[in-house]
């Protein structure tokens, strides 16, 4: 179902094509352009519940494929859904499952019915297809749900792409009408995105957002990117895009990024983000501030009283020196672990809310050239 | 410097030997009994500082072995101590790191000078004295340090124990003279606790205490026990022991344990304690609860909507469910660690809480007996 409440696109940059919305789901309205912490398997990992509603996460990413192998369908349909299993009142979004299949699994076939894969965890079989993925987000009960896609390499030649997008477009129809033929199995809304495809190749991402969006989804995601592409074919591939989708429809670009791959994909007018780079990164000593990353094994902040993030004016930045972190990443103490990921979790959602306070103050395209160039600065 | 504001006796059980206490440290009053969640190096693992707050704790330990070598006497003196270094205002007890030199080092030697020792993280050489040890812990700014001994092995035959009570008493008379010789570092007073030694030989326990309250300490600690021992001779030198210490200084337990060994040794007269089993335990799966243990890796756990204790009425026992728990065992999750620490952290602060106040209202014996009885019966 088709339901025009929900997203209300709120401003329009008049230098750049960044836009404010908002997307209104019965867990909550999500401001966009919005930063969506990764739970991929029921927790962000090393950050709390509550601690991500004290870094004012608007919503989280969970992964299909994850959920369905581990705690598996028949706990969580026992649990009502994802959001009381986990303790998570805030909206969620699941990806199809698609993307792990592939980057995850030891064997899989792909077939016009769906993919077939064994589990990485214990090597059984089990298949995806465009239906039973719908009914696993179902299960899940995550406010906004992808659509079963093949998530094709890089480099792949146009042949192969293709193919590729000539199935995931078969898919994307069968898992709308899928969608449409069945009901929500909690008391809340659930919306469908469908995900666009075609390499890195103009004309075939054209021509897939074309068909999608004669199908019709409640948002359209651009899939396919940030699969070691080079960035400026990234960014291509994503403006090439966002010209073509809808406006009155939010635009979410998987798997981003960087921070300054966040920065300049607003700036191209994308609505949401994903990306496991703040918590992964922050697991490998790395953070995120607002001065630049931060490499905090390294000797010379051994005894550095610098706080992680001073201006961030938020716990645990606003807490612990460098110093000390250093010392627990050295130590091989968990705590280093959390603090690292809390930090960076919530400067990446500073970065989006101060986008967003940006955009509709009419700066953005100024703070942007300004805090990239002194911070993130590109190599 | 003996200070006689230090310990406070407020009460005396009347059914049993358990007592009511307040230790007035410049960080804060403790009330007795107490049990102190181990920070080895600097953190206590897997929980943050401000969630030890949340839970109650008033005092925690840090190790003096861990933390000379790591972060090291460098760091921490240019911090100010670990007070600061770590962000934790409550007080710190610091052992003497004669028990880690034991247990750790690949390479030891006692000498009638101290202990010599190789590090267990580069192989280094060090040397622990009666005297550098008072410094290390001046250097920490713990609150409460403890002298250098040697915790003895069990078992030990009496020849042993008598050779290392003849040693460790002179390290005793040593520290105290360089304790009562030097000034803290930092802008708080410093006590000093002394411990009593002697194997599970009563007559060596009782000799070894006279002497030690000879030397006078602001303190008196039992050693070397559980450290393998049956249980019965733990029991039996701690009464042995707690008889003999003068009434008007606290005691402390040192390693011990259980929760069932707590609630015993209170009832001997012990106020203090420290053990890294609600931590350790805690990332094995391990949950200690109102309702007895748990191991929560367990398939029947699968569909559990239990929370981890309700009764505690305390996060996270009260917010998250078996179910949820152990899906995050299984999954691997640092979340699993995080919560399962926080929660026997929480509990044990409980246990000697509730212990506190039935010894107010005059309960505790019965309290005791029945919580022991249905919820942690002795095997």
């Amino acid at each position: 179902m088709s339901d025009n409440s929900f997203f209300k696109l709120i401003k329009e940059d008049s230098t750049t094509n960044a836009r404010l919305g908002e997307l209104h789901t019965d867990h909550g309205i999500i401001p966009t352009p919005i930063f969506m912490p990764v739970g991929t398997q029921g927790t962000v990992k090393a950050v709390q519940q509550r601690e991500l509603v004290e870094f004012d996460a608007k919503i989280i990413l969970g992964n299909t494929y994850h959920l369905y192998l581990r705690p598996g369908m028949e706990v969580l349909n026992h649990f009502g859904g994802l959001h009381k299993f986990m303790n998570w009142d805030r909206p969620i979004l699941t990806d199809s499952g698609g993307y792990q299949v592939f980057s995850l699994s030891p064997l899989r076939k792909l077939t016009r019915e769906g993919a077939k894969f064994k589990s990485h965890i214990d090597g059984s079989s089990h298949i995806f297809t465009p239906e039973n993925v719908v009914d696993i987000q179902r299960t899940i009960g995550s406010d906004i749900m992808m659509v079963l896609d093949e998530c094709a390499p890089y480099p792949a030649e146009r042949k192969y792409i293709e193919k590729s997008i000539d199935l995931s477009l078969h898919w994307a129809e069968r898992a709308r009408k899928h969608f449409l033929n069945t009901s929500p199995y909690y008391e809340h809304r659930q919306f469908q995105f469908g995900i666009g495809q075609g390499g890195v190749f103009e004309d075939y991402r054209k021509q897939y957002i074309e068909k999608m969006v004669e199908i019709g989804f409640d948002g359209y995601a651009i899939g396919g990117l940030s699969v070691g592409e080079p960035k400026e074919l990234m960014h291509e591939m994503t403006a090439v895009s966002t010209e073509l989708l809808p406006k009155d429809k939010p635009r979410y670009l998987m798997g981003v990024g960087m921070p300054q791959d966040i920065l300049n994909s607003i700036e191209m007018g994308i609505d949401m983000f994903d990306c496991v780079i703040p918590t992964r990164n922050a697991r490998n000593a790395q953070l995120f501030t607002t001065r630049g990353k931060i490499n905090v094994r390294n000797l010379k902040h051994r005894f550095s009283d610098e706080l992680i993030d001073e201006e961030l004016s938020i716990y645990p930045g606003n807490t612990f020196t460098l110093g000390y972190l250093r010392h627990l990443f050295i130590a091989d103490e968990l705590l280093a672990l959390q603090v690292a990921s809390q930090h960076n979790i919530a400067f990446y959602l500073w970065l989006v809310r101060t986008a967003r306070e940006k955009i509709a103050d009419g700066t953005f395209r100024q703070w942007k050239t300004n805090f990239l160039n002194e911070f993130y600065p590109e190599k």
